[in-house]
């Protein structure tokens, strides 16, 4: 069976992850540890655990147990000390005081799911994503650089702090593996947080296997506004060290006008600029429909729930499947 | 296989489940819901939801998972909104609210523990308990009455509110039962609870069931000050009717002194008073060594360590095996 690695976070990797479990493929997700909003933040600040937010989403993707353990694992209590954890979390965070280990938990929250393959956190330091802007305003915190709407004016620097140390079986997982998939994904907020990493950049570089980016659909107003494809790779090369991909996938498919006006505020889709006059050959662009078109999937999690515009999980897989045979 | 039913709520009745738990039973726990106490109470008021402490106390008792799973469910958060809260308890309320039924979450919660046997509600209706003091004070909910250092000068009343409508499967567990157990257990706020539900004692009157009493170990400072195994008895026979008692175990061990003096505050040992005189017949009396004498099972559960004095689970599995197998 074919290795395959997921790096991200966040509802980018619940999609790819999702559509290729129901293949043979070897699955590993390596995952940020950076988040720290919402029910994620307050178990950081009050449990002094590592974050469970997106460990969860992979681990709900991957997981072949009933709908209904899926859906319980994203069910958010919504009155009193409890309101906005998710209990997934919570399991997690339970999880590591019992066994004493992040790692140990989702282990043993895998094994509950019953997951196929593997959910491999970066790290399992304590860090904080932090960003400095052009008007060297800092950023403290992923929430805080999500919900920024001045990144798009330029940033200094992306960092963890403190420096984390990397988690080997993340290296190994990109080592021995056939193909690494990075994005979909929030860019400063899921991809670029593992590449920050030290270690994962250089597996990255070193590693045999073949790397394919998958393009964002939407950019993010005041985050990546204006971006085309080639910016997102732009700025991910600088954190990787040099142009490692082999393969990069875009949607070609247009939304209906409607939800386009509907996501305005929020921002626009990604044009693909892709061409060998900024260095990106057509022979390793993959161009091909890939939007969800129903809401049939929104059961399965309530982070499906945000995007409207979004990544139809088979439409992906498709595309990664001819990748993955090939390597 | 012989079908046991045990009925009670808290901390006694994990003791009985756990030593039958071992051997080729059917078992059933039929379970109060009148407990509102500590994180129970919070989730009820908070969330809306029927009480889980009780019920996740048996589910721990009958599962065949692992200890890491066991000391999960029990596993109490520390810090911050979720403080208190037992993560058992959170698991049966998130699946309550994602089932939309109490009973379903039961089911499978029992599943995620791999439970042997099963554990009913006694109802499914929101009750509190509530206890008029021969004083007129009015005791609101099982949390008051268990904290009331005054119930031992007597009670005009205790009584479940609204009148809840008993669930239909604990009265034919009841009714189909080899042998139905009682006890051991807080009177007022674990035996007497399910009593009071409507069905209960005609069930109790009805089946061709063996029933068997265990009385406690120790009496409860306030509560049950000065109570003897009779006095006990004579209560519980008050709510199902008539002494339906075909076999009442007691201790005949003593605890070391130094352990009934550390408990001096609390309560004081029960004293076995049964004979002919007070309508006892010696052959349904067995009384035998109950006591546990270590703290092997301490890691088993947050409620075991609270008694130092308690029964012994393997003890009481093989007195009550004796009257299951000649049932």
């Amino acid at each position: 069976m074919k290795k395959v690695v997921v790096i991200g976070g966040g509802t980018g990797n619940f999609v790819v992850l999702r559509g290729l479990k129901k293949y043979p493929v070897d699955l590993s997700a390596i995952v940020s540890m950076a988040d720290d909003g919402g029910s994620t933040g307050i178990l950081r600040d009050e449990l002094g655990v590592l974050p469970p937010g997106d460990v969860r989403q992979c681990l709900v993707a991957l997981s072949d147990s009933s709908r209904l353990m899926r859906s319980l694992m994203n069910y958010r209590f919504e009155n009193g000390g409890l309101g906005g954890h998710s209990f997934g979390n919570l399991l997690l965070s339970a999880l590591e005081k019992v066994t004493g280990s992040f790692e140990k938990a989702v282990e043993e929250a895998g094994r509950i799911l019953s997951i196929k393959g593997k959910v491999i956190p970066v790290t399992t330091h304590q860090v904080r994503l932090k960003m400095v802007l052009k008007n060297k305003k800092v950023l403290e915190g992923e929430g805080q650089i999500y919900q920024s709407e001045e990144i798009d004016k330029g940033y200094e620097s992306l960092y963890l702090e403190p420096i984390p140390e990397v988690n080997r079986r993340a290296i190994d997982e990109i080592m021995n593996a056939d193909v690494v998939i990075l994005g979909p994904g929030g860019l400063h907020t899921s991809l670029i947080p593992n590449l920050l990493v030290d270690g994962i950049a250089k597996a990255l570089r070193n590693t045999k296997a073949k790397k394919v980016y998958i393009a964002n659909l939407m950019n993010r107003r005041g985050q990546t506004t204006g971006y085309k494809v080639s910016d997102y790779l732009k700025e991910i090369i600088h954190y990787t060290g040099k142009d490692i991909f082999d393969f990069v996938i875009v949607n070609n498919e247009k939304p209906p006008k409607e939800l386009i006006e509907r996501y305005a505020q929020e921002g626009e889709l990604v044009q693909n600029d892709l061409a060998p006059s900024n260095g990106f050959n057509h022979s390793r662009v993959i161009a091909t429909p890939l939007l969800d078109d129903g809401l049939k999937e929104v059961q399965a999690g309530d982070l499906l729930r945000r995007n409207l515009i979004r990544h139809n999980s088979e439409k992906i897989a498709q595309a990664l499947l001819k990748i993955i045979e090939g390597a």
